[in-house]
């Protein structure tokens, strides 16, 4: 049998919810760093991974051009396994762009409900879900949320629960 | 495309540092209760599971006649995609007697290095990475560890590192 | 010598970050209940205390009313050392109502830049060093935030940098 | 009124259940660095605080040479509050030397009984107490734990249920 363990994965990372800080100044979050190498290592994770920065924003302030860039660093990049991280909020808008334009890779689109640096976050389970079914999953655009992968043209975001659904 | 959502994945749990907690009294490790719920209740998991405690016991403690069990457990469960957690020091001792007698299953055993009561365990990670790996691997049985997955007759735990490797 | 032990503290919630918890739907901080029990425990807390909701407010929304309530309630409260959560905005305000109207007690204000709920918080430790001064202090109304007291006549909240300083 | 807090309180570190760790290889515990000013810093703490480190160890590990030692610093420390954090094991019997041989400071012993990297801790609880007592008892030698503090010749340490007691 072949080993997927040595390939390396690419992770973009475009902000949400996950990388959120809370500012105890003015109450309010905000985004310096991204968390993830952090999370990586309290995941003990042995995974080459290979992370980068594309733009720090709540997906709801999410821009076409800025949609496009993803999906351009996604077709340049080398690896054919990447994991995006994305705000809830339009996380299946932008996947539903990287799906008319990218066949021949895995895309999984991850995220989070609670900052990862409020301790009781989703974000660390969501972050390992994402990385399994990126090594395991044909080519092809998903969303990994709750623990479930859904392909975009058939998921939304329920906005009152907070969970991701397939479309009846 | 056919969902695997809507299928219930199976959780064994058997204990494993996974699951011990602290005693402040006397300064041991002990077992009381499973946190897997709360586990996946804190990923916001909405994948249906069943979780059925099997046994609480260091892995290094158990025996073939446990083994047995756990195997027989697999054997007669409706479900075909199973979870196991497990010690981390014989855990592919335990998978390797799976590997002979189970064939038309998924089974992945996963565990932790660091107790999931401590705060900075790398559970919520593998329990996510377990969870993604179960719902996308064909039938066999299988290590997730570290963010990857191994087979059992390939793989050995490094007990310097801690870590899961293959054997060359 | 004479131990302060046995002696019961009546701790009064108002609210304040304290208290507050993330909404992961809307992405706001709200109250629901008050963490105080659950951070005795956490603390080991074997001094006798009598915690009592008042209300669960910003405290940048509280009226005078409200300050009058929390007076009467420490005047009627039948003891003589007492604790009260607040927000830190309008803290020192309430601080030196209550230093007007009571004069034979000893009532220590504390609050906290983070919430309790995000982990990282220093309610924790804010909740100890006021359960310090309390028992300790000769009567007066104190705040104590940052490791310290101050008297309500001579602080203030700088709110650029959310630490409470003397006036000069 | 005067104000305590332009005072430096003196900080000495020896080990105990606070500054414990966990080896996830081989699930011991183990001291490496005190965690000490990270805790002031989640605490937002703005006292004056002077921390060294005078030994690692378990207290139930410490000998006569190492209680005068300690002694030794606290005699001749230029600021006159000490906290010394201390393994719960003998603290009672450390503070004991201290009463014997120290008369004109104010000196508080805490410690934990969960270690404080365990994220469950009641550390930090107990080093705000330890702060707010240090800063307002008269000259003298006490245990400040569970929120209360004690006398070292009118107290002991519950080995059953981990809590500190006065003798009858």
């Amino acid at each position: 049998m072949r080993y997927l363990n040595d390939m390396k994965i690419r992770i973009f990372v475009t902000g949400g919810t996950f990388d959120k800080e809370y500012n105890e100044i003015d109450e309010n979050l905000f985004f310096k760093d991204t968390h993830l190498p952090e999370m990586f290592a309290l995941g003990r994770c042995r995974v080459p991974v290979d992370i980068r920065t594309l733009m720090m924003i709540d997906s709801l302030q999410m821009t076409s051009a800025e949609r496009e860039l993803i999906a351009e660093h996604c077709m340049k990049a080398t690896e054919d396994r990447i994991i995006i991280t994305h705000g809830t909020g339009t996380m299946v808008e932008t996947a539903k762009v990287l799906l008319e334009e990218i066949k021949n890779k895995t895309i999984v689109f991850t995220g989070a409900m609670v900052p990862y640096k409020f301790g009781s976050s989703d974000g660390l389970f969501n972050l390992g879900a994402a990385l399994g079914f990126v090594q395991s999953l044909p080519h092809g655009v998903y969303i990994v949320m709750n623990g479930r992968y859904f392909t975009p043209d058939n998921c939304l975001k329920n906005t009152k629960t907070g969970f991701f659904e397939e479309i009846q």
